[in-house]
């Protein structure tokens, strides 16, 4: 089962590679991991995807909490969140495909990060793993030259009924 | 001094815990770090933001290529190249600031996430650490209820003069 696990932790010396440890250590394969500053600056946030039993990782979890520099441990799968995650694409651009590419890239309202004389940056931001790679099939026929990406993050929210994530309707 | 340094590397088992390793066993704080899958599933891409010296950073690096699941190292301070994060902030509405909550958001042309009867979660990705750090001091008066950031993430591009990161001209 894939899990969504948002970690606050001490910003330390070190941390990082012990709580990667931890994980490897119980054959836990990470799917991404975004690790990022809070508001906070001695404070940092890991967000980690993992794939793998749920009997095991509730012992990583006990682990995770025992560290001295956890401070919290967030399992996904039980709560109300929002996740996203940011996504630079890199494609091939010449004359006769250049407005094709635009085309491409505005059908998912994703942006324009950069424009080269043979190559087009393009950038999103998306609360799904699909939506992403939609974004990328419906690139891929025009070659993708590199993809980087930022790995999911994730955060809590009150009320989802409300509005769900992605694009509620704002009354202004 | 700030490096941003991407790693291709097989995507296996181990490899996460051992990158980290390599920094923190040579005293080097990671800022932060995205690692997500690439084109290609067998690969992952890490991108990794630290600060130190650039003798001792040299050194790691030439590690980093020894390691046999690493496929490239590149440092971003010698190339072109646009650099991007995603965060997630959380702050309080009530009826009293709720419009003026959803001014500052568009100000910086940020998207709101998620509405609650109590909260507003805003995303917005930028390119600079400075467009990140001046939405959340625009927010922090209202109160940052969560910050949840991805880590930069950096993408090399070519002929950066005909158009710089972030909004590009398009005619489309």
């Amino acid at each position: 089962m894939k899990h969504t696990i948002s970690i606050l932790v001490e910003n330390k010396f070190g941390v990082l590679a012990r709580i990667a440890g931890l994980f490897s250590a119980r054959g836990f394969n990470i799917t991404s991991l975004a690790v990022g500053e809070t508001e906070d600056p001695a404070v940092s946030r890991m967000t980690i995807v993992v794939k793998g039993d749920d009997k095991t990782l509730e012992q990583i979890k006990k682990q995770l909490n025992k560290l001295i520099d956890t401070i919290k441990v967030v399992d996904f799968k039980e709560g109300k969140f929002i996740d996203r995650e940011l996504v630079l694409v890199k494609v091939p651009v010449f004359a006769e495909n250049r407005k094709e590419v635009l085309e491409a890239i505005k059908t998912f309202e994703a942006k324009v990060a950069n424009v080269g004389s043979k190559s087009i940056s393009v950038e999103m931001a998306a609360n799904q793993d699909g939506m992403i790679k939609a974004l990328m099939e419906l690139l891929r026929p025009f070659g993708l030259l590199e993809v980087v990406r930022t790995g999911r993050i994730a955060m809590s929210v009150e009320d989802m009924d409300l509005k769900s994530g992605g694009k509620p309707e704002v009354n202004e």
